[in-house]
Protein backbone atom coordinates (compact mmCIF):
# COMPACT_ATOMS: atom_id res chain seq x y z
CA UNK A 1 0.00 0.00 0.00
CA UNK A 2 1.01 3.27 -0.99
CA UNK A 3 1.26 6.21 1.77
CA UNK A 4 1.74 9.03 0.04
CA UNK A 5 -0.60 11.58 0.42
CA UNK A 6 -3.07 12.03 -2.74
CA UNK A 7 -4.71 14.98 -4.26
CA UNK A 8 -8.37 16.53 -3.47
CA UNK A 9 -9.16 15.71 -7.35
CA UNK A 10 -8.32 12.07 -7.17
CA UNK A 11 -9.54 11.37 -3.40
CA UNK A 12 -12.80 13.15 -4.85
CA UNK A 13 -13.18 10.50 -7.75
CA UNK A 14 -12.15 7.61 -5.43
CA UNK A 15 -16.19 6.81 -3.96
CA UNK A 16 -17.29 7.12 -7.14
CA UNK A 17 -14.88 4.24 -8.55
CA UNK A 18 -15.54 2.15 -5.00
CA UNK A 19 -19.55 2.54 -5.49
CA UNK A 20 -18.86 1.30 -9.55
CA UNK A 21 -16.52 -1.80 -8.09
CA UNK A 22 -18.69 -3.21 -5.79
CA UNK A 23 -21.17 -3.17 -8.46
CA UNK A 24 -18.70 -5.11 -10.38
CA UNK A 25 -18.98 -9.24 -10.78
CA UNK A 26 -15.68 -8.86 -12.31
CA UNK A 27 -12.57 -10.87 -10.45
CA UNK A 28 -10.32 -8.48 -12.52
CA UNK A 29 -10.85 -4.67 -13.95
CA UNK A 30 -9.58 -2.79 -15.94
CA UNK A 31 -8.65 1.35 -15.40
CA UNK A 32 -10.02 1.53 -19.13
CA UNK A 33 -13.14 -0.40 -18.51
CA UNK A 34 -13.64 2.06 -16.09
CA UNK A 35 -12.84 4.88 -17.80
CA UNK A 36 -15.21 3.88 -20.07
CA UNK A 37 -18.04 3.33 -18.22
CA UNK A 38 -18.35 6.32 -15.62
CA UNK A 39 -17.40 8.66 -19.12
CA UNK A 40 -13.93 9.33 -17.51
CA UNK A 41 -10.79 9.65 -19.35
CA UNK A 42 -8.54 6.55 -19.16
CA UNK A 43 -5.59 8.85 -18.47
CA UNK A 44 -6.99 10.40 -14.94
CA UNK A 45 -8.41 6.65 -14.08
CA UNK A 46 -4.99 5.32 -14.72
CA UNK A 47 -2.75 7.99 -12.63
CA UNK A 48 -5.80 7.86 -9.69
CA UNK A 49 -5.71 3.95 -9.35
CA UNK A 50 -1.96 4.00 -9.85
CA UNK A 51 -1.53 6.13 -6.80
CA UNK A 52 -3.95 4.38 -4.66
CA UNK A 53 -3.00 0.42 -5.54
CA UNK A 54 0.40 0.78 -8.03
CA UNK A 55 -0.15 -0.09 -11.63
CA UNK A 56 -2.10 -3.19 -12.28
CA UNK A 57 -1.17 -6.52 -13.91
CA UNK A 58 -0.94 -5.77 -18.05
CA UNK A 59 -3.83 -6.71 -20.17
CA UNK A 60 -5.96 -7.93 -16.98
CA UNK A 61 -5.20 -5.23 -14.92
CA UNK A 62 -6.64 -5.53 -10.74
CA UNK A 63 -7.96 -7.69 -9.25
CA UNK A 64 -11.62 -6.18 -8.48
CA UNK A 65 -11.57 -6.96 -4.41
CA UNK A 66 -7.75 -5.50 -3.98
CA UNK A 67 -9.16 -2.44 -5.77
CA UNK A 68 -11.70 -2.22 -3.15
CA UNK A 69 -9.81 -2.86 -0.80
CA UNK A 70 -7.02 -0.24 -1.49
CA UNK A 71 -9.45 2.76 -1.79
CA UNK A 72 -11.25 2.31 1.05
CA UNK A 73 -8.06 2.09 3.46
CA UNK A 74 -7.21 5.46 1.21
CA UNK A 75 -11.03 7.00 2.03
CA UNK A 76 -9.83 6.19 5.86
CA UNK A 77 -13.02 3.63 5.99
CA UNK A 78 -10.79 1.22 8.23
CA UNK A 79 -9.53 3.74 10.68
CA UNK A 80 -11.88 6.70 11.57
CA UNK A 81 -10.47 9.90 12.54
CA UNK A 82 -12.94 11.51 14.83
CA UNK A 83 -13.16 15.86 15.14
CA UNK A 84 -14.52 18.16 16.99
CA UNK A 85 -16.18 21.58 16.12
CA UNK A 86 -15.49 24.64 17.83
CA UNK A 87 -18.16 26.97 17.44
CA UNK A 88 -21.94 26.03 17.65
CA UNK A 89 -23.57 28.62 15.40
CA UNK A 90 -25.16 27.91 11.89
CA UNK A 91 -21.79 26.86 10.33
CA UNK A 92 -20.91 24.75 13.27
CA UNK A 93 -24.43 23.35 13.21
CA UNK A 94 -24.13 22.77 9.68
CA UNK A 95 -21.10 20.92 9.51
CA UNK A 96 -22.30 18.57 12.66
CA UNK A 97 -25.15 17.35 10.50
CA UNK A 98 -23.78 17.61 6.93
CA UNK A 99 -23.82 14.06 5.44
CA UNK A 100 -20.88 12.45 3.77
CA UNK A 101 -17.92 12.92 6.21
CA UNK A 102 -18.31 9.62 7.24
CA UNK A 103 -17.54 8.16 3.38
CA UNK A 104 -14.24 9.64 3.50
CA UNK A 105 -13.61 7.99 7.43
CA UNK A 106 -14.30 11.44 9.48
CA UNK A 107 -16.68 10.70 12.00
CA UNK A 108 -17.93 14.73 13.78
CA UNK A 109 -18.11 13.24 18.00
CA UNK A 110 -19.39 17.02 18.80
CA UNK A 111 -19.19 20.49 18.72
CA UNK A 112 -18.76 22.86 21.73
CA UNK A 113 -19.13 26.44 21.99
CA UNK A 114 -18.49 29.50 24.95
CA UNK A 115 -22.73 30.65 24.41
CA UNK A 116 -24.77 28.78 26.97
CA UNK A 117 -27.65 29.33 24.86
CA UNK A 118 -26.24 27.08 22.18
CA UNK A 119 -25.75 24.20 24.62
CA UNK A 120 -27.61 21.13 23.80
CA UNK A 121 -26.01 17.70 25.36
CA UNK A 122 -28.77 15.53 23.86
CA UNK A 123 -27.36 16.83 20.44
CA UNK A 124 -23.68 16.51 21.13
CA UNK A 125 -23.24 20.34 21.91
CA UNK A 126 -20.91 20.95 25.02
CA UNK A 127 -19.94 23.92 26.80
CA UNK A 128 -16.25 24.89 25.79
CA UNK A 129 -15.37 24.50 29.58
CA UNK A 130 -15.57 20.75 29.07
CA UNK A 131 -13.45 20.82 26.04
CA UNK A 132 -10.49 19.52 28.27
CA UNK A 133 -12.21 16.24 29.81
CA UNK A 134 -13.52 15.81 26.52
CA UNK A 135 -10.03 15.28 24.33
CA UNK A 136 -9.31 13.27 27.74
CA UNK A 137 -11.75 10.65 27.54
CA UNK A 138 -12.05 10.34 23.49
CA UNK A 139 -8.79 10.25 21.41
CA UNK A 140 -10.08 13.11 19.17
CA UNK A 141 -7.45 13.55 15.92
CA UNK A 142 -9.28 16.59 13.98
CA UNK A 143 -10.45 19.99 14.92
CA UNK A 144 -13.00 22.01 13.10
CA UNK A 145 -12.98 26.00 13.86
CA UNK A 146 -16.06 27.34 13.02
CA UNK A 147 -16.07 30.84 15.44
CA UNK A 148 -16.10 34.56 14.48
CA UNK A 149 -12.51 35.73 13.20
CA UNK A 150 -11.85 37.64 16.59
CA UNK A 151 -12.00 34.27 18.97
CA UNK A 152 -10.10 31.99 16.03
CA UNK A 153 -6.27 32.39 17.52
CA UNK A 154 -7.36 31.42 20.88
CA UNK A 155 -9.60 28.41 20.00
CA UNK A 156 -6.36 26.85 17.70
CA UNK A 157 -4.13 27.53 21.06
CA UNK A 158 -7.09 25.53 23.01
CA UNK A 159 -6.63 22.63 19.93
CA UNK A 160 -3.06 22.40 20.63
CA UNK A 161 -2.89 22.38 23.74
CA UNK A 162 -5.26 19.39 23.84
CA UNK A 163 -3.01 17.57 21.58
CA UNK A 164 -4.88 17.76 18.39
CA UNK A 165 -2.59 17.70 15.12
CA UNK A 166 -5.34 18.38 12.17
CA UNK A 167 -7.25 21.85 11.84
CA UNK A 168 -9.46 22.69 9.23
CA UNK A 169 -10.10 26.43 9.60
CA UNK A 170 -13.29 27.80 8.35
CA UNK A 171 -12.78 31.47 9.71
CA UNK A 172 -11.45 33.96 7.74
CA UNK A 173 -8.13 35.13 9.06
CA UNK A 174 -4.29 33.73 9.23
CA UNK A 175 -3.56 31.84 12.46
CA UNK A 176 0.14 30.67 14.11
CA UNK A 177 0.52 27.12 14.68
CA UNK A 178 3.78 25.00 15.36
CA UNK A 179 5.06 23.47 12.40
CA UNK A 180 3.94 19.72 13.42
CA UNK A 181 0.19 21.00 12.56
CA UNK A 182 -2.02 19.80 9.53
CA UNK A 183 -3.54 22.54 9.07
CA UNK A 184 -6.25 23.76 6.05
CA UNK A 185 -7.45 27.12 5.27
CA UNK A 186 -10.93 26.97 4.04
CA UNK A 187 -12.66 29.96 2.31
CA UNK A 188 -15.97 29.29 1.13
CA UNK A 189 -15.97 32.74 -0.25
CA UNK A 190 -13.82 31.96 -3.21
CA UNK A 191 -15.05 29.32 -4.65
CA UNK A 192 -18.34 31.89 -4.77
CA UNK A 193 -15.76 34.36 -5.76
CA UNK A 194 -14.30 31.83 -8.81
CA UNK A 195 -18.00 31.76 -10.10
CA UNK A 196 -18.77 35.08 -9.82
CA UNK A 197 -15.17 36.33 -11.89
CA UNK A 198 -16.67 33.50 -14.47
CA UNK A 199 -19.51 34.96 -14.97
CA UNK A 200 -18.57 38.44 -14.72
CA UNK A 201 -16.46 37.54 -17.99
CA UNK A 202 -18.90 36.59 -19.34
CA UNK A 203 -21.17 39.03 -19.59
CA UNK A 204 -18.10 41.32 -20.69
CA UNK A 205 -17.68 39.41 -23.39
CA UNK A 206 -21.29 39.59 -23.93
CA UNK A 207 -21.55 43.40 -23.51
CA UNK A 208 -18.25 43.34 -26.07
CA UNK A 209 -20.22 41.17 -28.71
CA UNK A 210 -22.76 43.91 -28.91
CA UNK B 1 -8.65 45.69 -18.60
CA UNK B 2 -8.08 42.06 -19.02
CA UNK B 3 -10.93 39.60 -18.96
CA UNK B 4 -9.90 36.13 -18.79
CA UNK B 5 -11.10 34.32 -15.79
CA UNK B 6 -9.05 34.03 -12.82
CA UNK B 7 -7.56 31.12 -11.11
CA UNK B 8 -8.82 30.79 -7.53
CA UNK B 9 -5.69 30.91 -6.13
CA UNK B 10 -5.23 34.39 -7.27
CA UNK B 11 -8.64 36.00 -6.73
CA UNK B 12 -7.58 34.61 -3.02
CA UNK B 13 -4.90 36.49 -3.00
CA UNK B 14 -6.54 39.89 -4.41
CA UNK B 15 -7.82 41.11 -1.19
CA UNK B 16 -4.55 40.72 0.66
CA UNK B 17 -2.48 42.85 -2.26
CA UNK B 18 -6.12 45.29 -1.67
CA UNK B 19 -5.66 46.42 1.79
CA UNK B 20 -1.90 46.33 1.12
CA UNK B 21 -2.31 48.57 -1.37
CA UNK B 22 -4.48 50.98 0.32
CA UNK B 23 -2.40 51.36 3.22
CA UNK B 24 0.47 52.58 0.50
CA UNK B 25 1.27 56.18 0.17
CA UNK B 26 3.67 55.98 -2.65
CA UNK B 27 2.70 56.51 -6.13
CA UNK B 28 4.12 53.51 -7.84
CA UNK B 29 4.59 50.35 -6.73
CA UNK B 30 6.40 47.02 -7.75
CA UNK B 31 5.44 43.30 -7.49
CA UNK B 32 8.87 42.71 -5.74
CA UNK B 33 8.15 44.99 -2.97
CA UNK B 34 4.42 43.53 -2.76
CA UNK B 35 6.09 40.39 -2.17
CA UNK B 36 8.70 41.43 -0.21
CA UNK B 37 6.49 43.36 2.59
CA UNK B 38 3.75 40.54 2.29
CA UNK B 39 5.94 37.69 2.31
CA UNK B 40 5.35 36.28 -0.75
CA UNK B 41 6.84 34.98 -3.51
CA UNK B 42 7.80 37.36 -6.06
CA UNK B 43 6.78 35.04 -9.11
CA UNK B 44 3.49 34.28 -7.38
CA UNK B 45 3.28 38.22 -7.12
CA UNK B 46 4.44 39.10 -10.16
CA UNK B 47 2.14 36.61 -12.26
CA UNK B 48 -1.34 37.85 -9.91
CA UNK B 49 -0.83 41.45 -11.53
CA UNK B 50 0.43 40.47 -14.53
CA UNK B 51 -3.18 38.79 -15.24
CA UNK B 52 -4.75 41.28 -13.42
CA UNK B 53 -3.61 44.79 -14.73
CA UNK B 54 -0.64 43.53 -17.49
CA UNK B 55 2.77 43.85 -16.73
CA UNK B 56 3.79 47.48 -14.38
CA UNK B 57 6.34 49.56 -16.19
CA UNK B 58 9.90 48.26 -15.76
CA UNK B 59 12.26 49.43 -12.98
CA UNK B 60 9.26 51.45 -12.06
CA UNK B 61 5.80 48.92 -11.66
CA UNK B 62 2.44 49.85 -11.25
CA UNK B 63 0.91 53.22 -10.86
CA UNK B 64 -0.95 52.09 -7.19
CA UNK B 65 -4.23 53.68 -7.70
CA UNK B 66 -4.47 51.77 -11.40
CA UNK B 67 -3.53 48.40 -9.52
CA UNK B 68 -6.21 49.45 -7.23
CA UNK B 69 -8.70 50.00 -9.29
CA UNK B 70 -8.14 46.84 -11.46
CA UNK B 71 -7.75 44.59 -8.52
CA UNK B 72 -10.87 46.16 -7.00
CA UNK B 73 -13.11 45.46 -10.89
CA UNK B 74 -11.27 41.67 -10.89
CA UNK B 75 -12.90 41.18 -7.17
CA UNK B 76 -16.24 42.65 -8.67
CA UNK B 77 -16.40 45.44 -6.62
CA UNK B 78 -18.05 47.39 -9.28
CA UNK B 79 -20.49 45.25 -10.57
CA UNK B 80 -22.48 43.75 -7.39
CA UNK B 81 -23.83 40.52 -8.69
CA UNK B 82 -26.58 39.11 -6.64
CA UNK B 83 -27.76 35.38 -5.25
CA UNK B 84 -30.23 33.49 -3.56
CA UNK B 85 -30.04 30.33 -2.07
CA UNK B 86 -32.05 27.22 -2.03
CA UNK B 87 -32.61 25.27 1.18
CA UNK B 88 -32.89 27.43 4.33
CA UNK B 89 -31.92 24.47 6.47
CA UNK B 90 -28.80 24.90 8.86
CA UNK B 91 -26.16 25.31 5.60
CA UNK B 92 -28.49 27.47 3.89
CA UNK B 93 -28.47 29.64 6.80
CA UNK B 94 -25.22 29.98 7.52
CA UNK B 95 -24.17 30.54 3.76
CA UNK B 96 -26.70 33.72 4.18
CA UNK B 97 -25.25 34.72 7.37
CA UNK B 98 -21.71 33.94 6.19
CA UNK B 99 -19.21 36.91 6.19
CA UNK B 100 -16.53 37.99 3.20
CA UNK B 101 -19.17 37.09 0.39
CA UNK B 102 -19.56 40.83 0.25
CA UNK B 103 -15.56 41.84 -0.56
CA UNK B 104 -15.59 39.58 -3.70
CA UNK B 105 -18.73 41.67 -4.81
CA UNK B 106 -21.61 39.27 -4.18
CA UNK B 107 -24.38 40.02 -2.65
CA UNK B 108 -26.49 37.05 -0.86
CA UNK B 109 -30.27 38.82 -0.84
CA UNK B 110 -32.26 35.83 0.07
CA UNK B 111 -33.03 32.43 0.77
CA UNK B 112 -36.17 30.33 -0.07
CA UNK B 113 -37.62 26.91 1.39
CA UNK B 114 -40.80 24.90 0.53
CA UNK B 115 -41.42 23.70 4.48
CA UNK B 116 -42.96 26.21 6.20
CA UNK B 117 -41.83 26.43 9.57
CA UNK B 118 -38.10 27.75 8.08
CA UNK B 119 -40.35 30.77 6.78
CA UNK B 120 -39.04 34.10 8.21
CA UNK B 121 -39.72 37.25 5.69
CA UNK B 122 -37.89 39.30 8.26
CA UNK B 123 -34.59 37.82 7.94
CA UNK B 124 -35.15 37.31 4.02
CA UNK B 125 -36.28 33.62 4.39
CA UNK B 126 -39.04 33.50 2.07
CA UNK B 127 -41.34 30.15 0.38
CA UNK B 128 -40.35 28.66 -2.17
CA UNK B 129 -43.46 29.53 -4.42
CA UNK B 130 -42.36 33.21 -4.29
CA UNK B 131 -38.90 32.40 -6.14
CA UNK B 132 -40.57 32.86 -9.75
CA UNK B 133 -42.18 36.83 -8.05
CA UNK B 134 -38.91 36.98 -6.37
CA UNK B 135 -36.61 36.50 -9.48
CA UNK B 136 -38.70 38.86 -11.97
CA UNK B 137 -38.62 41.63 -9.50
CA UNK B 138 -34.98 41.42 -8.94
CA UNK B 139 -31.65 40.95 -10.87
CA UNK B 140 -30.73 37.55 -9.55
CA UNK B 141 -27.41 36.12 -11.21
CA UNK B 142 -26.74 33.38 -8.99
CA UNK B 143 -28.26 30.37 -7.04
CA UNK B 144 -27.17 28.59 -4.63
CA UNK B 145 -28.30 25.01 -3.95
CA UNK B 146 -28.58 24.29 -0.51
CA UNK B 147 -31.26 21.47 -0.19
CA UNK B 148 -31.21 17.73 0.24
CA UNK B 149 -29.92 15.61 -2.26
CA UNK B 150 -33.04 14.12 -3.53
CA UNK B 151 -34.12 17.50 -4.29
CA UNK B 152 -31.40 19.15 -5.86
CA UNK B 153 -32.29 18.57 -9.53
CA UNK B 154 -35.78 19.87 -9.35
CA UNK B 155 -34.41 23.21 -7.41
CA UNK B 156 -31.39 23.61 -9.99
CA UNK B 157 -34.21 23.39 -12.83
CA UNK B 158 -36.31 26.37 -10.90
CA UNK B 159 -33.58 28.09 -11.66
CA UNK B 160 -32.47 27.81 -14.85
CA UNK B 161 -36.09 28.45 -15.70
CA UNK B 162 -36.02 31.93 -13.78
CA UNK B 163 -32.92 32.94 -15.88
CA UNK B 164 -30.37 32.18 -13.11
CA UNK B 165 -26.81 31.33 -15.44
CA UNK B 166 -24.55 30.78 -12.35
CA UNK B 167 -24.94 27.81 -10.01
CA UNK B 168 -23.08 26.81 -6.93
CA UNK B 169 -24.14 23.62 -5.81
CA UNK B 170 -23.75 22.23 -2.32
CA UNK B 171 -26.02 18.75 -2.68
CA UNK B 172 -23.47 15.82 -3.16
CA UNK B 173 -24.71 14.78 -6.30
CA UNK B 174 -24.14 14.91 -9.86
CA UNK B 175 -27.04 17.72 -11.66
CA UNK B 176 -27.62 17.82 -15.56
CA UNK B 177 -27.86 21.60 -16.89
CA UNK B 178 -27.91 23.02 -19.96
CA UNK B 179 -24.11 24.20 -22.02
CA UNK B 180 -24.40 28.26 -21.26
CA UNK B 181 -24.55 27.39 -17.77
CA UNK B 182 -21.74 28.51 -15.49
CA UNK B 183 -21.61 25.53 -12.54
CA UNK B 184 -19.58 25.02 -9.35
CA UNK B 185 -19.94 21.86 -7.30
CA UNK B 186 -18.57 22.23 -3.28
CA UNK B 187 -18.07 19.13 -2.17
CA UNK B 188 -17.04 20.39 1.72
CA UNK B 189 -16.60 16.57 2.92
CA UNK B 190 -12.84 16.80 0.31
CA UNK B 191 -11.46 19.38 2.27
CA UNK B 192 -11.95 17.39 5.73
CA UNK B 193 -10.97 14.23 3.72
CA UNK B 194 -7.61 15.93 2.22
CA UNK B 195 -6.67 16.56 5.80
CA UNK B 196 -7.13 13.14 6.89
CA UNK B 197 -5.60 11.54 4.70
CA UNK B 198 -2.36 13.90 5.35
CA UNK B 199 -2.87 12.89 8.94
CA UNK B 200 -3.26 9.07 8.34
CA UNK B 201 -0.19 9.29 5.92
CA UNK B 202 1.80 10.67 9.14
CA UNK B 203 0.39 8.40 11.58
CA UNK B 204 1.19 5.71 9.15
CA UNK B 205 4.72 7.11 8.60
CA UNK B 206 5.36 7.71 12.62
CA UNK B 207 4.18 3.71 13.20
CA UNK B 208 7.03 2.49 10.54
CA UNK B 209 9.52 4.41 11.78
CA UNK B 210 9.16 2.82 15.57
Amino acid sequence: MKINTISKATLGRLPEYLEYLKKSSSEYISSSKIAKDLFLGEVQVRKDLNKVCGSGRPRIGYLTLDLISSIENCLGKEVVNHAIIIGAGKLGKALLNYQGFEEYGIKIDAAFDKDDSKINESINIYPLSKINEYCNKNAIQIGIIAVPTNSAQEVLDVLIENDIKAIWNFAPCKLKYPDDIIFIQENLALSLAHLNNQLNSKLRGKNEIR
